[in-house]
C-alpha cells in the first residue's frame, strides 16, 4: 500500500490527512492556516503537522509517495496557483515546488471545488463512472468536471467554473460583478436573495413563523424544511431553484454528455424534495440522449472529499 | 510517412482522400453516399473507392494505417454510430467493426462536427493548442471539444451538443423540440428568423431593397454584407446574433476554459464584422480570467476539416 498526504489549504483552517491508494484516511487533524504569517510559514508548519500525523500511524514521513492539496483558487498545470481568494500572497507563486523543497516529497496542487470532484469521482458517488461532474453547491457555486478520469483544469485554471455560466441574459447581479450567472440563482445565497425579496411582501406563511420574522438569519436548509412541511410559499422557492439548477445541469449534459452528476455542498443536503424537482424538469433543458442512464446522485464523502480528492490526483 | 483515409459520410455524398501524418492530402474525391442501398452496400463502395485512391497515388492500399470516418450522428467509444440522421441505417451499428472486415484496415469514427474539431485543433486554426473549441455555426449550432489533444464525445456520443446548451429559459422553440437553445439564435436559420420576423414590419432598409423583397430567399450572407455596407437595419441584427453568439461562447469559457475558440460553418464567414462584436461582448459573459490570452479565430480548412479531421483520430 502507498501512502499519501491530502491537504485541504483553507481561508481559516487547514485539513490534513494521511491516506492510503484506497482511499482511507489513517489519521487527520485541521489546524489554523495563519495566511498572515506568509506562504513559506504556513507550508513549513502544513509539513510539520504532516510528519506528526506520520508518525502517529507509523508510516515514516520520507515513504510518502506524494502531497495532494486542494487551493482556494485557480491552479495551473497542478502546481501554479494564479492567485489566492482571501490570502495575502502573491499571485503566480509554484506552491508546488516550495512544498516539493520543504518536505522532498512529490506534490501536486488543485482547485479545491476540483479537488473535491476528484474525491467523489474517484472514491464516493462517482466511483466506477468514466465521466461526472460534481456541482458544489454552497454560498456560491462551483464544479468540477472529470473526464475519462482527468480533471478539466482550464489553461488558466478556470476549468469547471460553473457557477458563472449565465443562465438569463443581464439578469441577476452576481458576486462577480457579472449578471445572470448560475450562481445568482442556485447557490444558497441565490436562494436565500430570493426568499428574503418575497418574505418582503408576503409573510403569511410558515417560512417566516419558523424565522421569527428574522429574516437576516434565514438559511436554505430553513426553507427545504418548511417546503418538506408542505409551506406551499417555500414549496415555490425550491420550484424557483430547482428550475435553475436543471437549467444549468442541463447545460452541462449538452456539452459533456457524462455519466454522472454529483450535487455536493450545503444545498445538496436538502435531498429528494430538490433532487426529484431536478430530475422532472431536467426534461426541458437537456437532450433526451443525455439523460439516458445518466443518474444525478449525492455526493458521499462530506468533509471528507478534499483530502481524499487531493491524493486522487496521483492515482 | 505514414498514410490514412480520411471519410466525410454525408447525407448524399461520401468525402475520401488518402492523407499523409503530416495533414497533407494527396488525391480525394467525393461519390454518392446512397444510403437506401443499405450499409454494408455503402461501406463497400467506400472501400472500393478508397483503394482506386490508393492506386491513384502509388500508396499500397495494405498500407494504409488506418481509416478515419466522420459520422452523422453520435458516435460511442469512436466504433458504434447511436443512431444516423436521415438514414435508413439501424441504430446502435458497430460500424468501425464492419469497415475493419471490409478493408482490414483500422477504422475510428467519431461525429462530423467532433472531427471537423480535430481537424481545426491538430492541422488548422487551433495547430498548436492544447485546448481549443470549435463552434461550427451552419443551418444548426454544433461544437468539437479538444482538452489536451483529446476529444470530449460523451458516454453517449452527444459531447459537444453546444447548440442545445439553454440561453433563455422558455425561450424560443428549437428545431430539436426544446426551447431557448443556442442554436435557435445564433445559427444560420436562427438569424434569417429573427430578420424575417422583423421585415414584415420594417422594409425600409438596404437589406429589404437587397433581395427585391423575396423574404423567402434571404440568407445569412444577405444580412452580413448590408451591414458590412452600413445598413442599420442589418446592423441590428448582427448586434443581436453577436450577443447571443457571446453568450454561449462565454458560457463555454467559464465551463472549459480552453486556449482558443474556432468558428467555423457559414456564419463564420461574416468574418470580423461578427468576430469584432463578439468579443467586444464576451466581456459581459466570460470571467475575465478566461479571457485572457484567449484568441477567438476562424477556421482555416473549410471543406476539407472533415476529412482531414477523421485521420486526427489516428494521431
Amino acid at each position: 500500500m502507498r501512502y499519501y498526504a491530502g491537504v485541504d489549504l483553507g481561508g481559516t483552517n487547514t485539513k490534513i490527512g494521511i491516506i492510503g491508494e484506497d482511499g482511507e484516511i489513517l489519521v487527520r487533524n485541521s489546524i489554523k492556516t495563519n495566511s498572515h504569517e506568509g506562504v513559506e510559514v504556513t507550508m513549513t508548519r502544513i509539513w510539520q503537522e504532516t510528519v506528526r500525523l506520520c508518525t502517529e500511524s507509523n508510516i515514516p514521513s520520507d515513504s510518502l509517495a506524494g502531497i495532494g492539496i486542494g487551493i482556494p483558487g485557480p491552479v495551473m498545470d497542478q502546481e501554479v496557483v494564479g492567485f489566492f481568494a482571501n490570502f495575502p500572497w502573491e499571485a503566480n507563486i509554484n506552491l508546488a515546488e516550495l512544498m516539493k523543497r520543504i518536505s522532498k516529497v512529490e506534490t501536486k496542487l488543485e482547485n479545491d471545488v476540483n479537488v473535491i470532484a476528484m474525491g467523489e469521482s474517484k472514491f464516493g458517488a462517482g466511483k466506477g463512472s468514466r465521466t461526472a461532474i460534481t456541482v458544489a453547491l454552497g454560498t456560491g457555486v462551483g464544479g468540477g468536471i472529470v473526464v475519462d478520469g482527468r480533471l478539466i483544469s482550464g489553461v488558466a485554471g478556470a476549468g469547471g467554473e460553473i457557477g458563472h455560466m449565465k443562465l438569463v441574459d443581464n439578469g441577476k447581479i452576481c458576486g462577480c460583478g457579472q449578471r445572470g450567472c448560475f450562481e445568482a440563482y442556485a447557490s444558497a445565497t441565490g436562494i436565500i436573495r430570493e426568499a428574503v425579496s418575497r418574505l418582503a411582501v408576503n409573510k403569511q406563511n410558515m417560512l417566516f413563523e419558523r424565522i421569527e420574522g428574522r429574516i437576516e438569519e434565514l438559511e436554505a436548509k430553513d426553507i427545504f424544511d418548511c417546503a418538506k412541511a408542505g409551506d406551499e410559499f417555500s414549496v415555490d422557492i425550491v420550484e424557483y431553484a430547482s428550475k435553475y439548477l436543471a437549467m444549468g445541469i442541463g447545460n452541462l449534459l449538452n456539452i459533456i454528455n457524462p455519466e454522472r452528476i454529483i450535487l455536493s455542498g450545503g444545498v445538496a443536503l436538502a435531498g429528494d424534495i430538490l433532487l426529484d424537482n431536478v430530475r422532472e424538469k431536467l426534461k426541458n433543458y437537456a437532450m433526451p440522449v443525455t439523460l439516458k442512464g445518466m443518474e444525478i446522485v449525492q455526493g458521499t464523502l462530506g468533509n471528507d472529499a478534499g483530502i481524499k480528492g487531493s491524493i486522487a490526483l496521483f492515482i
